[in-house]
């Protein structure tokens, strides 16, 4: 705000473009970054189907060609526009930018560099950025806050989901051995995640009436303990959403007052 | 009401009937509607039935017509009770409409124009004008306001699972490759939606140790994160739902008062 | 509990032995019978297992007979000892204990009617009576007053969730077509639901690039709206669990007081 | 604390070591055992993996021993640390410690006591007392709280889900019969909790229109109901969480304060 004062050199202009979405050029700029993103990953898709590929397999390699010098012009005017390069350069997007846009120019001397593309995908995370302005942003904050405070209690469910896979696992090996497809304890405890998990994709099935009857109780349990992780998340966002407002005591800086509080409770001060 | 008063035109009388539902014969005419879209989704779902369909051709037939010649009748109807024309037309319900009675006329001169009584299962949204009266539509309301409010929330959580479901279905493709059914990026990505979501169809599944691994880590990863959007929603209706309004006693200024209290809970003053 | 003072007849003595379960007799009763119903239904498990059947046929045989005439027993029992016969036999349970009992006879001259047994399972409701001093009525009750209340906004929930399968189903149908599984427009529902409940069984899936695009879709959109029941059952339970108590008010006789109410909100009378 | 005045013999040393996890010592030596249990875990999975087995069988077998001996070390310093043996040898983790280590001595004499090994994974439980100093215990604990209330009512859901599987199932096996996979009533039941419970293997499917029908039923039943336990654990962990206690204002006898108010949030009055 206060550059609008004296005249912003064009670094600082360049800046405010590719690293701010506040501006109309800078929101410009992102929604054509996105796109050109989305863009990639569509090439990177139609490549991977071979009928598609052999077809319009020129094609292809032009588009990949144009959206990495577009990605390699964009990444330098990153470098460029910041006063300290290194922040950015070893910053997560950084890394992400990089490692999306050097496989292509690496393909030219070596071959099958192509699969690193996938992290391109990870750049599509930038579309949070260009929502910056919008209510998303405080949606998803709201999200990570919930999720953060319920971290915990999901760490010590998902160990206890961990330890009951593999116990139960192994139990299936025993009773249903090899012949019906429990072949290994990996793979059993790999067929325990799937069961309980409700995926069930039913490449390996038990046999044995004693099998099927686990089997059940695997189902049963993961019916039923898929509430807790939900219950949990459920009542932290309760408490975020509803109990408690984000002003700031005067007097003492506490905050998480109850709504309808009129006196702080920390130190009793008038709230406003 | 108070064209109750003055006696009412042949017009407006079948606009009650038609599109209200206070009245008895309004009722009745909507009762009837629902049983007719009933029978015509019934029709279609019977057609397609090949050996059905091939006993009993032309009485399939016989009742597509008749459901037609209702539906036209029925069109032309709300086409003439209304002041407006134009505003039924282009409405939701009036394109809906136009659209599942013309299919069975353009087959007298086209073959295959079927496909589109599809649209008729739409029709079927009109079930909820007929229970207007009753609690139904109170429930549905208070049901999009919980939606509405948890709009932005959810959008940002499904943006995230898709973006997770791009870079795993790339890994994956990766890992397992063609020969296990991995034969492209997009079937991998549609392989990686439905164990994310727990679907599990089991058409593809992982068969190296590494891809099961990933398999793995995605289904504990999918069984978690569920608990997002059931905690978006459960803490939007608690707020929804929770009786309780915002005015605050004018004695003693205590909020969160039941919605059909009439006295201050804490200190017992009149309420405005 | 009036019965105590003057001697009561043995119909009376029966009448509390069978129908309640408050005395120590009346609960061994209940718990007898328990057994008595898990052991039929176990009888016509294994009955069903061929192997099973083969080996043991008139072990079997003997045990159904036995729980047959011991049923027989009971529901005569049953009949003399209630002041109204007719008001049993024609009860829930009356109907359900009959339809459970009989079937044995008939098989002495017909063949098959085994079959009805399953409705002894109906009769393992009874436990719930056998539990009515615990705490499990409580709960049961709660549950059931929580499911009561959002009974409305479920059934709007699952009318959504069908006219969404029939629409959806019927495009799957014209997209994919008879040579990928989708046979008529029926199975293209029946999969519809199979995929949006994320049961996922993998007999029918798509093949078609398109149709897998929509699988997705519907997947993602099944996996969402599962937060719908689950966010009406939560909030409902919240409200029914913490906000209010059970006292009525002394002056209005309201309930559903706030916890922490101290006058009535109705009428503004103090709370005891 | 005390112990630190006087010098603590060895024992006291050794027992606040193996048993106690606030000392450094205790943590370390926590942390190694938390590590041996897992390679132990993964020794007993590569062997069942018959490649691997082939490959490195003599190797495994010297990394089996190691564990044995270092577990056997364990057990001994863990029953001679302790004032009172038999509190340990007889308690839950005793038990694990003495099957998860004897089985290898067994193996000399007799072939096929591996299986035992399973038994460790229960070992791993005891990583929850080496984050003993965590918030993760506090965490496990509010889950434990919030399970234990709400234990009535998913025993109640529990039992209706039983009763209703073997129901359907029943009538499952009555219409599709042995020819569809439904060889028997216990397969059929088998089958109905794998899809209530959302599951879905596909190994047995249904065939049969009025079979499909039933399926869906099924699914769009499992699909709501797992509502009820979420809904159970959401609105006891909303109780248990919401930072209110239930001591009221010596002044306004407000209740519902925050557990880490010092004042009344409604008058400002200082809590007791």
């Amino acid at each position: 705000m206060s550059d609008s004062i004296k005249k912003p050199s064009w670094k600082e202009r360049l800046h405010e473009i590719i690293y701010e979405a506040d501006t109309k050029e800078g929101k410009l700029f992102d929604v054509i970054l996105l796109i050109a993103i989305l863009a990639s990953i569509l090439l990177v898709m139609l490549e991977s189907v071979k009928s598609f590929d052999n077809a319009h397999h020129s094609l292809l390699n032009i588009g990949e060609w144009i959206i990495t010098i577009l990605f390699s012009i964009e990444y330098i005017l990153r470098v460029i526009s910041i006063k300290k390069p290194s922040k950015y350069i070893f910053s997560f997007y950084g890394i992400i930018d990089f490692l999306s846009t050097v496989p292509m120019y690496l393909s030219l001397f070596f071959i099958g560099s192509q699969g690193l593309v996938a992290l391109r995908a990870l750049r599509l995370l930038r579309v949070f950025r260009i929502l910056k302005l919008a209510r998303y942003i405080g949606a998803s904050n709201k999200l990570m806050l919930a999720l953060k405070a319920s971290r915990a209690k999901i760490a010590v469910f998902l160990f206890f989901v961990v330890i009951v896979c593999i116990i139960l696992g192994t139990i299936m090996y025993m009773i249903e051995g090899e012949e019906n497809g429990f072949t290994n304890i990996p793979v059993s405890i790999y067929w325990a995640i799937v069961t309980l998990t409700t995926v069930g994709f039913g490449d390996i099935a038990p046999q044995t009436p004693l099998g099927q009857l686990i089997a059940s109780a695997i189902m049963i349990l993961g019916y039923s303990i898929i509430a807790i992780p939900t219950g949990i998340v459920s009542s932290e966002m309760t408490k975020t959403d509803v109990d408690t407002n984000t002003q700031s005591c005067p007097s003492c800086l506490k905050e998480t007052h109850k709504t309808n509080a009129t006196f702080c409770y920390n130190c009793g001060s008038i709230l406003n």
